[in-house]
C-alpha cells in the first residue's frame, strides 16, 4: 500500500466540493494525490453562456473562493450584471448569475466557442488557482449530457413536459413529481480524457456524499466509467449522502424515490451494490445515527464503517476524509 | 415642408451619440421623428461576446445612461467581471468591459446565438428604454463588416499585419501608421431592414459630426446606402467633425490622411461632395473658427453654414441640432 495514496473522487456540487476540500487537505498532508471527476450533467446553456454548476462549486471550493454559506457561487459576489440581464429578460430570474461567477461563465464560453474541449477549459480555469486547489479536476465527459426531468403535466393539455434539471431543482425545488430523469446523448458520450486512466491507476476510488441519482449517477452512466470503477485496482469506498433517512442537503429523497431507491444509508449502498456481487462498492461509510443499518450494508457484501458524517466545519470534514481513506486501507 | 420633420441621422459613437441627443431633444420638441443609422463596423467578437461600441454609445447616450465624461460606456459602471476575465487571460486587458455594459453584450450575444438578427437585437435592447430614447436605432447592416486596419510591419519579418480597428484605435491610439482600412464582407452586405425605407421617406438626412472615414464611411459603403442618400427626397446636411483643422475628438486626422482627405472642414465636405455634383451633401455646417473656409465649401456646390459647433453641454448641442435642421430647411 502506498503511504501517499492516489485517489479518484467522483463528486457532484455542494456536498461533493465540501468533502473534496477535506480529502484534498488530508491527502496533501500525506503527500498523496487527488483527481476529482466532476458531474457535468447539471450543465446548461443560459443567456448564451455555458454554465457548469457542479464543476464551478468544485473549482471554487478547492480554490477557497466559494461562498461556503450558500454552498455554491463565489464568496463576496454581487449581482450587477444579473440585474441588467433581468431588465432585458435574458436568462432565468430565479437562477442567480453572480458577477464574479460570470467571469468563469464568460471565459469558459469564450474558450468553448474557440473550439476548446470542456476538459481543456476546466484545465485553464483551475490553472489560475493551481497552488490553492492542489488537485486535478476533470469533467466526467466532454459531451453535453444534460439531465432533463420528465414531468407528468397535470394541466389541461395533459401529457408530459421535459425541463432541465436546474429548472426542476432550483425553480421548483423538486416539488414537481418527476416521472423519470433523462440524459440525452449519454449513450454516445465518452469519458473525458484522463478519467479512465486516473481510475485505473488510483489507489482508491471514492464516491463523495453527493446525490446518488443526479450527481454520482450520471458520472457512472458515461459509457466506460462504471466498468472502469468495477475493475479499479484500488478499493472503492462511498460516503452516504443520507443520514437518518434524509439527505444531508438538497432534495435527493425525491430523486431516490423516482429511481426506486430507498432513502436510507443502506438503500443507497444497495443501489451502488457490492463489488463482490457485480456492483461497485467495497466499503461504505454510514453515519453514527444509522449504526443500526450497518448489518444490512454488511449483508450486501460491503464493508460498513460507522463514522461521524456531518461535515460541520473543516476539522470534521477532514476527519471524515481520513476515515474514508482508512476504509480504503490507508 | 413638414413642421414635424422626420430625420435620418447617420452616426458613429461618441460624437455621434452626443449630437443625437441634441437632435432627439429638438425633434421631440417639434413633434418630429428621428431614426439613427448606426455604424457597426467597429463591432467585434471579444471574450466570446459580440461588442458594438458605436451602437452602445448611441443606445446609452439616448437612454440617458451613458458615462458622458468618458463619452462611452455606462455611467457608474464597475469592473468586477473584467478583473475575472483578465485573471484568466480572456479578452483584451486594454479594452474595458464594464459590468453594466456586459449586461448588453451578454444579452445581445445570447439573442444572436438564438438566431436573432442584429436589427432585432437592437430593437430589443432599445425597447428597455423606449420612452427615454425617443428615436429608432437601426444598425447600418445585419452583416458583419468589421473595420480592419492594414499596417506596414516595421519588424524584422516585414510585410503587413492586419488588426481590428478597435485594437488600432484603443490599444495603439492610432499611432501605428495604417496603410489602409478594410471592411471584409462589405461588398456582400445589405442595408439593415428599414434603413433604405427610412432614408427614402425622411424629410432630411443628417451626417453627424462623426469620423468621416471609419464611422460615416462604412455606413455609406454598405451597398445601397450611398445611392439612397444621393437619391433622398429630403436635404442632406452634414456637421463638420473637424474644427480648426483638428478633429473634435478622437484621431480622425490619421484616418483622413490615410484616405487622402485634408483634415479640414472644407476637406471633409469635399470628400462627401456636393449632391449637385454627384456627391452627397446639400449643406454643411462649419465652425465659426472655420468661417474663412465657407467660400471653399460653397464653391463645391454645398451650402455653407457657419455656426458654433462645439457641443459643450446640452444647450449648445441642442442649438447645433436646431441649426442643422435649419440648414435642412426646417
Amino acid at each position: 500500500m502506498s503511504a501517499s495514496p492516489s485517489v479518484v473522487l467522483l463528486a457532484g456540487g455542494a456536498g461533493g466540493s465540501a468533502f473534496a476540500v477535506g480529502l484534498r487537505d488530508e491527502l496533501r498532508a500525506r503527500g498523496g494525490e487527488l483527481t476529482v471527476v466532476c458531474n457535468t450533467a447539471d450543465d446548461l446553456w443560459l443567456a448564451g453562456l455555458r454554465i457548469q454548476p457542479d464543476v464551478d462549486s468544485m473549482l471554487y471550493g478547492l480554490a477557497g473562493v466559494k461562498d461556503t454559506a450558500k454552498g455554491w457561487g463565489r464568496a463576496g459576489d454581487s449581482l450587477r450584471v444579473a440585474a441588467e440581464l433581468h431588465a432585458w429578460g435574458v436568462g432565468w430570474d430565479w437562477f442567480e448569475l453572480g458577477d464574479l461567477d460570470l467571469g468563469a461563465h464568460i471565459s469558459r464560453t469564450s474558450w468553448l466557442r474557440e473550439g476548446a474541449s470542456p476538459t481543456t477549459v476546466l484545465a485553464r480555469l483551475q490553472a489560475r488557482w493551481r497552488d490553492e486547489i492542489g488537485a486535478t479536476l476533470l469533467p466526467m465527459t466532454d459531451a453535453e449530457v444534460e439531465t432533463h426531468v420528465v414531468i407528468e403535466d397535470s394541466g389541461d393539455a395533459g401529457g408530459a413536459v421535459t425541463i432541465h434539471f436546474q429548472e426542476w431543482w432550483t425553480r421548483y425545488r423538486a416539488t414537481r413529481e418527476p416521472e423519470r430523469f433523462e440524459n440525452p446523448g449519454m449513450t454516445g458520450a465518452r469519458p473525458a480524457p484522463g478519467v479512465l486512466e486516473a481510475i485505473a491507476r488510483a489507489d482508491a476510488v471514492v464516491f463523495a456524499p453527493s446525490n446518488p441519482i443526479v450527481s454520482i449517477g450520471p458520472i457512472l452512466a458515461v459509457p466506460g466509467i462504471r466498468d472502469a470503477v468495477a475493475a479499479a485496482p484500488g478499493r472503492v469506498v462511498g460516503v452516504s449522502p443520507i443520514i437518518g433517512g434524509a439527505p444531508v442537503r438538497g432534495m435527493a429523497d425525491v430523486c431516490l424515490r423516482v429511481a426506486g431507491v430507498p432513502c436510507s444509508a443502506d438503500g443507497v449502498a444497495g443501489h451502488f451494490g457490492a463489488r463482490a456481487d457485480g456492483g461497485l462498492l467495497d466499503a461504505w461509510l454510514l453515519a453514527e445515527e444509522d449504526a443500526a443499518l450497518a448489518p444490512a450494508v454488511a449483508s450486501l457484501g460491503i464493508d460498513a464503517h460507522v463514522r461521524p458524517l456531518w461535515m460541520a466545519g473543516p476539522d470534521l470534514t477532514r476527519a471524515l476524509a481520513a476515515d474514508t481513506l482508512a476504509a480504503a486501507g490507508f
